[in-house]
């Protein structure tokens, strides 16, 4: 066994997620997959807005093939980050600018580059997440050698508890990851909350004499339900690293485009950037895809139709808390976290699965005896699985 | 400073291709396109082959956008690696599977993944490459915890040179890289080449008890000008693995499409394979592009017009030896590697430059006093920098 044994751990730890989504194929195979009530996967059910194809097919008319398919700059096309950095300074009014945008494949590069590009391996750097979080976090922040440690949540709410992160912090706190519409509650953090934490993170800034770097993971950031705001961070910390995708906000997960953005009033922010340059390259990522930049530039401000995921939403919030389960009602994301009706959440997803119901036992979340609903799925099957769920609700005396 | 210093000296280091790369751009804007005769960079000059545009055009109109732009199994789509595996068993008579092969985004991230999956950094495992080698190994072979070793080429030839290898293997050589059609040179390692090599490291695995790995970087492979045999090394040396990139090969560099094929006939081939998958998860690789997944599957016996990169390797090759300069003829790859007609590159590129001239000085590819011509270029360009060669060469008294 000469192969790197962490990394066939990595890869041969079968997830819940994966588990799920195996049982799912067999058993909808079996009684048909209109019977078998999957909310396991975060894949958006939602088309990609019209203009995503039709500009796709106009860029493929109009441009030079070795143009359109060729290298991008590392950092990404030049016209591209000019029209990202715009839409940041006119919604956001921060003094963004292109050469601080780094375009990415995606959120989990984005992170893995931030957290490369700031963690230093040999001082033991530790990055903090609040509970619950998306459990890749962990993957990331040990690839760039730094050590995970977990914020709890304020019980009920799930909001980020900054008196607790005020106990977890330490000299060696080098980032906080900060991930609202959070996955997988979708709850969104007030602004109050945003406030006490970044005063908080000043505070120790000072103390401890080195910067303290939020990252700040904001893939659901346009899937908002109710009239809340969602604070841009950047607004309110300077040393801030944003980390986009779009893919949620337009529905293209598997084309692997996003960003970084690196806040202009951080210390040393073209040097940052710079690190953020050559954490990229050593990950091997040579530039963002391509064709799909030059899409995201012209569908800068297209966007998905989240009313299906709202009714979802209602539909399964309204109904599953009449039948007596209890749930923080989600603001944004297209999740629904619910508290498991025994202590053990594994037992629980497994008396689910016996009404045809696949939910994810959230424990590897950091919260233990919750399980997270997916509601990114059609209507019909959300309406056929509240007499699941009722029933379900009832053999444990709800 | 309180960022990681490797990774800001990594994205600040400004490499001499950029540093061209911005020469040419300011240059150009003075005197004109036509007359700065730019041959720095490997961006394939040839379109993609028609049906690449076609089939992105009829996946819009045939598929759902939903599964179209979906997420991908980490590993690639099921369907997709089938078609690869066929491909390879009926190329290559290898029993490949599409349980061995795992879709990237493009030969860095497919290298990147193989190294981070074999070295062990705990162990002080080295990886050696055979000079000249494309700079970015370095970068790669070290955010894997492994050091690089290199190895010098035979006189002349630029072929690998297994005496020299056997001199630098010891027990820590973990990985060697194998890169034929060989960029900076353009050489194709022959098949005696490669028995001598995979004889070797097979002594070597018994001699230290443990698994060498053979790491085939093979971007090149179908940009072949004569009719020489590029050997496939699964089926010459069993821990082999491959990573492919058609970047090159269908001229779709910035759209990151490429694969990892790991030998069935490995030692733990598939134990292997899921340390692939958790390197690739470790470094943020949710899944390679979507799209162009289903395009590859779609395009795989597509083939660019080599034609264009035969006919200036010939215009080149020929007219350079008679002005007096001393190179390889390439076989393959789209790369001329001349010798500086003076003993430092550097400063040969410099006097070139006055010709309007720019090639890349090798130093940095572990071979001194070389500098490499991308003709990846229209005819015109190489047409019209023949007399400014022939001016350069009678400068030096050729």
């Amino acid at each position: 066994m000469s192969y790197n044994q962490k990394m066939f751990g990595l890869g041969s730890k079968r997830s819940i997620i994966r588990e799920i989504f195996e049982y799912s194929k067999m058993r909808s195979a079996e009684i048909g997959a209109d019977k078998v009530f999957d909310f396991s996967l975060g894949n958006p059910s939602v088309p990609a807005p019209a203009e995503v194809n039709a500009t796709i097919k106009e860029l493929l008319d109009t441009q030079s093939s070795v143009l359109l398919h060729g290298y991008s700059s590392a950092q990404g096309d030049a016209g591209v980050r000019g029209v990202i950095s715009d839409s940041i300074k006119s919604r956001f009014c921060v003094d963004m600018s292109p050469n601080l945008i780094y375009m990415t494949c995606g959120a989990a590069a984005s992170l893995s580059i931030c957290l490369k590009a700031v963690i230093e391996e040999d001082k033991g750097d530790e990055c903090i997440v609040f509970a619950p979080f998306f459990t890749e976090y962990r993957v990331f922040v040990e690839n760039a050698g730094g050590k995970l440690v977990i914020s709890k949540p304020v019980d009920k709410t799930l909001e980020a508890d900054v008196k607790d992160l005020e106990s977890r912090i330490n000299e060696k706190t080098k980032a906080i990851i900060v991930n609202s519409p959070n996955n997988p509650s979708g709850v969104v953090y007030s602004e109050e909350t945003i406030k006490a934490l970044c005063a908080l993170l000043e505070t120790k800034e000072k103390e401890y004499g080195h910067d303290i770097y939020l990252i700040a993971d904001e893939p659901y950031r346009e899937l908002v339900y109710t009239n809340v705001n969602v604070p841009y961070l950047m607004n309110y910390y300077k040393n801030t690293l944003v980390c986009y995708s779009y893919s949620k906000s337009l529905s293209l997960p598997g084309e692997r485009i996003g960003y970084i953005a690196v806040n202009p009033e951080m210390n040393d922010a073209s040097n940052i950037y710079l690190a953020v340059c050559g954490a990229g390259r050593s990950l091997g990522y040579v530039c963002a895809p391509s064709l799909f930049q030059q899409v995201i530039a012209r569908c800068i401000d297209a966007k998905v139709d989240i009313e299906i995921y709202r009714e979802n939403r209602d539909l399964l919030y309204n109904n599953l808390t009449e039948y007596g389960y209890e749930c923080v009602k989600p603001d944004g994301a297209f999740y629904l976290f619910v508290k498991a009706l025994e202590e053990d959440a594994y037992k629980f997803y497994e008396r689910a699965k016996a009404h045809e119901i696949l939910v994810v036992p959230c424990d590897d979340f950091g919260v233990s005896g919750y399980v997270r609903i997916a509601y990114c799925t059609d209507k019909a099957r959300v309406l056929g699985a509240l007499p699941a769920f009722k029933a379900l609700a009832e053999e444990y005396g709800k």
